[in-house]
């Protein structure tokens, strides 16, 4: 997965990064992402925590509606630049208009990210350095380190790039993301930057995003904590010199790609959760509803209990219609059904015998399939998450702030 | 706690336990607590789970409004006749048939709760044997053995018991309660068992525990999750010669000493949560409403998070506003302030210079309070839960269905 794509594959897109000290370690640590020539599109998706970072309020401002034209992104790690008042507002403002200088363009066409320790001022003269030193290459080794530069406590970069033709046009959509890890030891940041050469118009790349978003990024959860900084930025270059797509089919196959490279990439950031071990993926079928499915799947996925029992191995289906039964979902538990690894270990409610060494089998892989069938109409949804183990509690229990 | 009462020290009722080899130790796992004359008030709150355990369903099929009158409640640990289908139900009933003919009374007369482990049927011959040979006294040394009768990984029994005045006569509330551990890897389940010698009618008792639980039982969680089984029932004998409480002043009084015993009960299976070495204590004020009070400091006293910060003694103000904030409470970023053992860490939205040493010396104890004021409105609320170790993965991960 981490060596599957770059941020600067897409024509009309260079990037850089640089160590200028907000990490312990010696790490890059800001890194800044820019259409060259500026973006035709660029959309964003920010958290829907009522506490947000400085940046995300930032961001907010120059995209009201979620969509517009940017020139670039300035990001930093080791800092999530939260809770920091007005100061924090300030020095957000102040990264745009610095790396607007650097590029030549106004600050409201730079958006800013932010993600590590809240409650600390970001060091300015440090960030103002960084800035001033990072640089602006299009090469699969200058973008390695900006993959490396969002990462806390990510044990490894996550890249993901897929191609495809839009209106005759060969295109590329690129992305890089960091997980739910954090940075010691404060909030669980999700960031991911998606850089294409497709043309496609802001309002329609919004609503691509947002409806991609859903289905990858807010799918996947590895504690159930929303971070306050958890941010997706889409910036279309144009360079692929296709017509501009705003709808229709050819945005439905932009749309395809869009959602290959985020699903790739929400599956690399469940895959390097703190401590995992196990990627779980949580279907619920047969909902009342789509929303009903949703909501299912994610108390399913949530669930702390269930989380343990599969980093144990064990096959415990009764935690997962507990968990069905307790979510927001309309469930008649007489009709309920349950499968682990494609073993039926649960029908219509009640236990049933099934071939524990197979279960156990599929759940001894990296990958455990949990399936719940509602037999209540047709809603469907599908979430990942991660197993629950002694070395997430190390992580999140013996750094101190 | 453990020795502060025991369930027949009201007038009028008798108790006994057996092990019947429901448990693999040789610890107690059938119990029968008996009003001897039958109760003059029966009350019984179960979860709010759609997956039921068969005892469940038949607590609910006998006490259809919640209150009533019975004589007496079986109870087993070591299986939680869950998801055991129709003859789940009918084994359910056959408890309440076999212990209504040693007592003398109806089936419809005695309520049922299983605990333990869920899919499996019951071993009826066990539970035959059981029922046959489970005791009828009163005494302190009888009523530790139905205390323990009741556990499955409780490391301790758990029982309370206050004394007051009602209507000119003393009267005694005792109640004994299992906690959120489970047994061999099962479900988490609350059990906890209410009686009293004062005389009050059905409706009011029924009312009174529905109003004590929101406040105790309701207000605590150890990983968020809610039981299949989770039941608390009141008895009351009417021993105690008072004149029937059925509202006005002598159900407030009555009410009181029922907080009092419930509100015991759930610190002790808090304090006793699967792994906890520490209680947190999260008071949410200032919100727009109790409800969202409520929502807020559940979110909070669920984030996995914070609790493993709190296990490492951390004073990590970020992990609660990050919970306040992504909560179904109404919060304005702006408007929160955070108090870790009364000092404020965190004020109106933005870090402030805060005695790190005192917020560590007090987050070193057993007890850690966290206090979050909205400043919205006048809701209030306060949720109780415990840390997250490792004790805690061990437990629920080794284990094998």
């Amino acid at each position: 997965m981490a060596n599957t794509g770059h941020i600067t594959l897409p024509a009309g897109f260079v990037a850089g990064a640089t160590h200028c000290g907000l990490k312990t370690t010696a790490q890059e640590d800001l890194a800044i992402i820019a259409a060259a020539a500026g973006a035709v599109a660029t959309a964003i998706v920010t958290t829907r925590n009522q506490v947000i970072g400085s940046p995300v309020r930032w961001c907010r401002q120059i995209l009201p509606l979620g969509y517009g034209r940017t020139r670039a992104v300035v990001v930093n790690a080791g800092n999530a630049n939260t809770c920091n008042g007005k100061r924090g507002d300030r020095d957000a403002a102040t990264m745009a208009k610095l790396t607007a200088g650097r590029l030549g363009c106004g600050p409201a066409e730079v958006l800013v990210c932010s993600t590590g320790v809240i409650g600390h001022p970001l060091p300015m003269d440090r960030v103002r350095e960084g800035i001033a030193a990072v640089g602006s290459r299009r090469s699969a080794r200058s973008d390695a380190a900006v993959a490396r530069a969002i990462m806390t406590t990510d044990t490894r970069a996550k890249s993901a790039v897929v191609r495809g033709r839009i209106g005759g046009k060969a295109v590329t959509v690129a992305g890089i993301a960091k997980g739910a890890g954090m940075i010691a030891p404060s909030l669980a940041t999700m960031l991911s930057f998606i850089t294409t050469d497709a043309k496609v118009s802001p309002a329609a790349l919004g609503r691509a995003l947002r409806a991609v978003c859903e289905g990858s990024f807010n799918a996947i959860t590895i504690d159930g904590d929303r971070s306050t900084s958890d941010t997706v930025v889409a910036m279309a270059s144009g360079a692929a010199g296709n017509a501009s797509v705003s709808g229709g089919d050819e945005l439905g196959k932009f749309t395809k790609l869009l959602t290959r490279v985020c699903g790739q990439l929400a599956e690399a950031i469940v895959r390097d959760g703190e401590g995992a071990t196990k990627l779980m993926r949580i279907t619920v079928r047969g909902a009342a509803s789509d929303a009903d499915a949703a909501a299912a799947a994610r108390t399913i996925a949530n669930s702390v209990l269930l989380k343990c029992a599969v980093h144990g191995g064990d096959p415990n289906w009764g935690r997962i219609v507990c968990a069905a039964g307790r979510s927001p979902a309309t469930v008649i538990q007489d009709k309920l059904t349950c499968k682990i690894g494609g073993v039926t270990v649960m029908r219509r409610g009640a236990s049933c015998p099934f071939d524990v060494k197979a279960a156990e089998a599929h759940m001894a892989g990296d990958t455990v399939e949990i399936d719940v069938n509602l037999n209540l109409g047709n809603g469907r949804y599908t979430a990942l998450t991660c197993d629950l183990s002694r070395e997430y509690i190390t992580i999140n229990a013996d750094y101190h702030t």
